[in-house]
């Protein structure tokens, strides 16, 4: 299956956030309500944003790490589809997410958002009480520090898979990375600021569709 | 030194939360504007707390996980004086973190929120950048599963101390839980409902300042 293309709304603002998913409305298949923007707007920005984009995926980038029930019905409410928990979490937090996401549909879930601290033992754990997404990520400060795609992300994305994650990539995703995955099952692509601070989101957006489909059929 | 108070704002509305913050103003040291209501009302909730209570310490708890800088100058801008990280982030996140904090002011300051899943090698590394606090935690999805406070807390938080961190305790703190601490230079324990859903929330802070000086000179 083609892994789906996800922006990631990291504006500090909704007015700025939904303009730049507007312009790339046509080839988006899932928008991220970012944990930038949560932080700075409050759970009315899912809200607005998911009232926009009726027909998308949404994921609320929470990154919950603890009152799963209390975190799942403010998001789920206000629209999300997915809901990210911190990898730091107890598995007990991710279980009780879950539930609460069943509440809302089917279709809800949960994503487990992943930094370098997290042992094979807990996504075992995860696995067990019904998560099945991961977010396999390179961290932005790690980004800035130098630190690029390899070996080391590859078959920790190998062993995701094969322990029964849908995974989605994350962390300064340029078009020239996509190939890198291209062994593996990857269920999303996100793509932040390459698509919102490019000159034309829209062609940015298209590019990645077109890079995407040349290695998945 | 004696420990201080902390009352959590996990209230969903910044409405609700001032008012119960005024109630207990005469005996609260620091004040902490919870992560679900930074979820819930965005960072703007920072700034009308801290806007209110000037003489006292804010608590962004944001538990920024990636991103520190965007976080640092977001929250402490609204006039925290300390943000928390969680303990998943990568170090170079925290440090980041820190840098910008001293940015505003040598008392602001970064906790590292802990959850179970963290390793003793990694609370060495955030020494080794400055972080001098840690929040050690009972997540309210364990207390919930009937996890109570024991041993297995006052060896971590021994262990916290002697690496040289500043502890604060969190995690359903009553009243009778205090004196389980006297042993240890605690810096501040976090009471949350145990106050909010008080009948007199001003008596019960009171309470646990009284329980506080019991066992603290």
């Amino acid at each position: 299956m083609k892994p789906m293309l996800q922006v990631a709304l990291d504006n500090q603002d909704v007015e700025s956030a939904l303009k730049v998913a507007k312009e790339i409305r046509k080839y988006i298949d899932v928008i991220e309500v970012g944990t930038i923007l949560i932080s700075s707007e409050g759970k009315n920005a899912i809200k607005k944003i998911s009232d926009e984009f009726k027909d998308k995926i949404i994921v609320a980038d929470g990154k919950v790490s603890d009152a799963g029930k209390i975190f799942g019905h403010m998001f789920y409410k206000q629209g999300a589809t997915f809901v990210t928990a911190i990898c730091a979490a107890e598995t007990s937090t991710m279980k009780v997410l879950l539930d609460t996401a069943k509440e809302y549909g089917n279709d809800k879930s949960v994503q487990v958002e992943l930094t370098t601290n997290f042992t094979w033992e807990q996504a075992k754990e995860w696995r067990k009480v019904g998560i099945d997404q991961a977010v396999w990520h390179r961290a932005r400060d790690a980004q800035a520090a130098g630190v690029s795609w390899g070996k080391k992300d590859l078959e920790a994305i190998k062993k995701l898979c094969d322990l029964g994650f849908k995974v989605t990539i994350t962390g300064g995703v340029e078009l020239e990375d996509i190939k890198l995955f291209k062994d593996y099952p990857i269920y999303i692509f996100i793509a932040g600021r390459s698509i919102r601070d490019a000159k034309n989101p829209e062609l940015a957006a298209k590019a990645f569709q077109d890079e995407i489909a040349k290695y998945w059929a």
